[in-house]
């Protein structure tokens, strides 16, 4: 016979890497938990890109989050919308009703930002969402036909011109898959355009690409973009854009599709919780993960700030959901929280076909054995995807025949 | 040396069944052939419905034409709407341009016809296009997140209701393959609704199911579908539809996802030939195809009416497609064109796991045989596209686990 306290209720905000993990972690705890978002899926989002250039399908890497609790008795999912949270009241209020919390998880990320430009949003699409990654699909494609069918030369050129704003990984990676496209996949596909004299542009406004890497490696990276045939732009800021051109400095180019993959902004809902955010909107933590003053509240993710800072990858999200999960476990036995450290476990960026840079503490890699590292980590890490080896095969499919199977032009 | 003709330019309008293998039976013509689609992509749209169930991904069924022909040297893509037919011009005109041929292909196809409703169009969705499959996807999977969070026991159920308009072949596999999702696939995904409550109602106006089949395929089909929980009514009209409700006769079946399968009228461009239309808005041609008074141009596929009729199945606009190829080539070197012949290879209809009917002749076959038939032939026919392979495997994957892969709600 035990003197059983009620059950706490744990609410999670956003399925992504953070907040999946968090509940996974909370598999055997004795709460009932919750998982709310706006998305029936999580989303693989390293490999979204893949979707942009038309190697992936969305369900290769969209799972049902409701398939990865499905045995987890516990774990409930609430597909909605999370518009504020009132942690004094300790309640979610969604669009149509409200959730109560006894603890309180907030994982929903980040978006693209345009800094003080929203209106390039329309003109330059970026890449977080399967939509946006059709959208790029879509445009990229289309550009193609348009020059096929387009009789005016500089005009046909413009709709050969590709640029992407932003060195980071997702800059890098679908400026070489671009060029790839380009270059190999489209090949025999028109008869009055040349694919491959199309020009990939990656425009970056530090003095390299992958700025956050070692310089050594941004070297490595820039050097295998360019053996692709991507025009690489450093010390470069865009000043306007609009539907026919990219401004950079002093230098115009002449371009229909530009695709933004700089700057991200936390979610607005870190605004909606009344503590102090820092200039990207996150929200400051204590090193446990918890609000000031709310240690029932944790943030954690690409919403989260800390005094150390950790960078916004899906392995420090997993990290900090798993370590908000034993948090609120170690509070509900009255124990005290503990502090959270960053295992940086590496970075790896992908470049395109056997091309790739990789930092692993000391040890800086590219070229093919970067490469393949990249590709056993991102399948390991697809592990729970009933897909894994259909994406595996997909993979080997498109690395052997160059082709990209999902070329389609949908939508609109 | 030879006294050469001019190269004789052959137009197709419509990468569908038809006018795919069309394009591919002029291979080795001495002609330049054009193909013009508003779409980018070739569909295989036996297999439509398994995107709107979430079995597959829209680029397992779709490919792009222009990779069907890279290696096809005489032929040109164009990614294009046709807008209208001058037979006397010989002129197609494009919604920006125009084409000139000496001969022409049209195989523009049909669409869903909502007979003298219009309006219900945005209540009840069709199943002819990608966009179609994906909003049919994303209304069934919404509509049990809806069920899952409304507490009216009332409202509860008309989420969980789902009505069928339509006994052919693509009613009756939506029929089934819903109720597999409900009954099998969402078995253990949710916490407050048991999604195998879900009705599924299918609808059709004649005396049985599949009523182009022989009667005794209709009844064994019939059976399959209740067997797999489907409520069949036949000789029952349905007389006015919204967003909360059906009524069929007297009867009013409360439901919020009603899906259109009955009902086919040809595409729009049959009215700008100036040739006598049927009362399905076909075009009435001769026996070897070409439209009367005009020998260069031809119309197949479901967008044609002949005197014998031929069903409007992938085979027959196929066997068009080649024949009408054969007659151009014939006119070219100055013979005279031949009669086209529908040879039937037989019908097949899938209801759900390892359940179906066919018909080869006078053999009529039901259960997991006529299953087996089916997968081997669209396995079989889905040949140059790239993923078939992986098609089986997802198959394999969803027949072994009942799971659906695809369970993404996308879009709007």
């Amino acid at each position: 016979m035990s003197d059983k306290r009620p059950t706490p209720h744990i609410v999670i905000l956003g399925g992504g890497f953070g907040g999946l993990y968090a509940a996974k972690a909370l598999k055997r705890a004795e709460a009932r938990v919750t998982i709310v978002d706006r998305r029936n899926f999580h989303l693989f989002q390293p490999l979204l890109y893949q979707v942009a250039t038309a190697a992936l399908n969305p369900s290769d890497i969209a799972y049902p989050i409701r398939s990865v609790v499905a045995r987890q008795e516990n774990t409930n999912v609430i597909l909605g919308e999370a518009t504020a949270i009132d942690v004094d009241r300790k309640i979610v209020k969604l669009t149509d009703s409200e959730v109560a919390y006894d603890y309180l998880i907030v994982a929903t990320g980040a978006t693209h930002s345009y800094f003080s430009h929203p209106e390039w949003a329309r003109t330059a699409p970026g890449l977080k969402t399967i939509e946006d990654a059709l959208e790029i699909r879509r445009r990229v494609l289309l550009a193609f036909e348009a020059a096929e069918r387009e009789t005016d030369r500089d005009a046909q050129l413009a709709w050969l011109t590709f640029v992407i704003v932003g060195g980071g990984p997702t800059g890098v990676e679908l400026a070489g898959a671009l060029s790839e496209i380009a270059r190999q996949t489209m090949l025999r596909d028109f008869r009055r355009i040349n694919p491959s004299s199309a020009r990939v542009i990656l425009i970056e406004g530090k003095d390299r690409v992958l700025p956050t890497y070692p310089p050594d490696l941004s070297q490595k990276a820039e050097a295998q973009l360019r053996a692709l045939g991507v025009e690489v732009m450093t010390n470069a800021m865009v000043t306007s854009l609009d539907e026919h051109s990219v401004k950079v400095g002093e230098m115009t180019i002449a371009t229909r599709t530009v695709l933004w993959a700089a700057g991200v902004q936390a979610s607005p809902l870190a605004r909606t919780i009344g503590a102090p955010l820092d200039r990207a909107g996150r929200v400051l933590v204590n090193d446990d993960l918890t609000l000031p003053n709310h240690p029932e509240v944790f943030v954690i993710g690409d919403l989260a700030s800390l005094k150390v800072p950790v960078p916004g990858v899906a392995p420090a999200a997993i990290q900090e959901g798993v370590h908000a999960a034993r948090n609120i476990e170690r509070l509900v036995r009255g124990e005290k929280t503990l502090p959270f450290h960053y295992r940086d476990k590496g970075s790896l960026a992908t470049i395109g076909r056997a091309a790739a840079v990789a930092a692993f503490g000391r040890l800086h890699v590219s070229g093919f054995f970067a490469w393949f590292a990249w590709l056993a980590v991102h399948i390991f890490f697809l592990i729970g995807f009933r897909n894994r080896v259909l994406v595996i095969l997909q993979w080997a499919w498109a690395y052997v025949t160059y082709q990209r199977g999902a070329r389609l032009i949908t939508g609109r």
